[in-house]
């Protein structure tokens, strides 16, 4: 199998005419054909061997989690997905691999009428680039400086599921399988939220994805938006979908790593935005239309910093560092 | 130096606001506002070391290549580059190779008016994609389906260069000092052909960069159009810089390898295109104003295929395959 054997055959579909894609895979160039009023969202991931994935990993569940996680971009910038790119470097051209990987990227691409318009193959190091664009009306773009003073601070679904399951994979931790089995599904195969991120244009004042952990995260708002926030940590550590675990009588409870899972786990791909309060029900109603769960974690504060309260509003001391690749 | 000081140090720098980029640099996603009436190009490509290049190369003409290649996408388009996204994976984080790398890169962008806005680092086997964009009137891009019977065929620059300086340091042929130098000037720092790939929207019927290998890539205009075409031998001979080389008391005269250089040589990034006998003042014109010769090498024909024909016209056996990643 050949390269343009390889694009014909597992990466080549037809376009629809008409829509945002003028030209797809084919040429030296794809074109889109912007809608007037619309700007451009645009956000390119990339995706390591060992570093993102484990190299055993099933290929349709990697599909998915490449374009995932550059929906989740858009989702955070309140963005409509219209199309992408995606350029693969491949030790070998293994035909059941590909048609797999093929096939979990698809059916991500086609739950959101993503267009793949063009990219690259060649040989090297498994590694996949995915550039991903999307429309959303000229100034509605939600970014991480709008947050202000006495702003609530959101989080949708639910964190440090995939953290926990990474833990369990690396043999850190142990949990019962079906634990581990729905953990697992949060790591490998994140939902970007990109209902959410659309309705909350003109609601939410900042917003971002949580991709390498919620404090490290959020920080970047704080940062853009000059402020400070206060977390409640007896919010944060509900926002486990796995915390049946840590009671009962298989309990594994670990307070500390709980923490460490909701606050600073990482491939969460969740929406951290900011509202003013009187915005609470027009952010449920959001959350309902694009039925996901929203909850209220804390609220922005003029003093720099970010601050932990227990349940008594008193401040934890807490350092949960961020994933960085480089540190 | 952790990951977003690394960003904020070599791959960040400040967007002059009004133009087509409404937002850069540091947000989920950046923001491009294309103008009325325009189509956006976009192109992606990825360098992985030992593939497209030496693991000791120059990171400063690294940073040159892995943009010049994109932009060459969009020239054999006729766009005009308006921005790109950088995709970075690293083994580790080195200070003087990144301002290397980064000098070329921006040097390049900078020549272009092509700002970069966005991107990702991670740690891994040295990898680089970058998608650029560019903006072309709706319906004047040039593409590889419009060529036409009896249509001439063009090739800009030189070719085989590129491929005679990768031979002579895989140590396969020896070359002198001084020619070395200019090959791998050739192979190292290519020129996109931008201005000229503006200049031939309207005049060009159909176009491509010669990435891959000339014989190779004009099959793909011959395929999208559903044509064949002859092509003269004696023309593209000429059409490698160094041919110099090829006569004189130090001649390496070697037949063979000339024509697997400059039909099949690779690395190129010419542009290939085909125009009616009508517009051959308008070729040259387009050429002069863009400072770059052009050569006319052929024809499009309706028989199918591609065929080779030396000084007296008569059809020539060769079989010179185009670079194949996965073949």
């Amino acid at each position: 199998m050949g390269e343009f054997d390889l694009i014909a055959r597992y990466f080549t579909r037809p376009v629809r005419s008409g829509g945002a894609v003028a030209l797809g895979v084919g040429d030296d160039c794809a074109l889109l054909a912007p809608r007037p009023g619309m700007h451009l969202a645009v956000s390119s991931d990339m995706l390591v061997e060992g570093r993102h994935f484990f190299a055993d990993v099933d290929p349709r569940t990697l599909g998915h989690k490449a374009l995932a996680v550059n929906l989740s971009d858009l989702a955070a910038c309140g963005a409509r997905p219209l199309a992408f790119t995606l350029a693969l470097a491949l030790p070998q051209a293994d035909a059941s691999w590909l048609q797999a990987f093929a096939d979990g990227l698809f059916a991500l691409a086609d739950a959101h009428d993503c267009v793949l318009i063009g990219g690259d193959t060649t040989r090297g190091p498994l590694n996949l680039c995915i550039t991903v664009f999307g429309e959303v009306p000229a100034g509605q773009a939600l970014l991480r400086s709008g947050a202000q003073v006495g702003d609530d601070i959101w989080v949708s679904g639910t964190l440090g599921d995939a953290r926990l399951a990474l833990e369990a994979l690396r043999g850190r931790i142990q949990l019962p399988a079906s634990a581990l089995a729905r953990a697992r599904q949060r790591l490998e195969q994140p939902t970007p939220r990109v209902q959410l991120g659309q309705r909350l244009r003109g609601i939410a004042s900042s917003a971002l994805d949580v991709s390498d952990g919620l404090l490290g995260d959020l920080g970047h708002i704080l940062a853009a938006s000059g402020a400070g926030a206060e977390i409640e940590l007896a919010k944060t550590t509900e926002l486990i979908a796995a915390s049946a675990l840590f009671t009962g009588p298989e309990a594994i409870f670990d307070m500390e790593l709980m923490h460490q899972c909701t606050l600073a786990g990482g491939d969460d791909y969740e929406l951290a935005f900011t509202a003013a309060p009187a915005q609470r029900e027009a952010v449920q109603s959001a959350a309902r239309q694009a039925d996901v769960a929203v909850t209220r974690i804390g609220r922005i504060t003029a003093t720099p910093g970010l601050r932990l309260l227990d349940a008594q509003g008193q401040p934890q001391p807490a350092a949960y560092a961020s994933f960085d690749h480089f540190a």
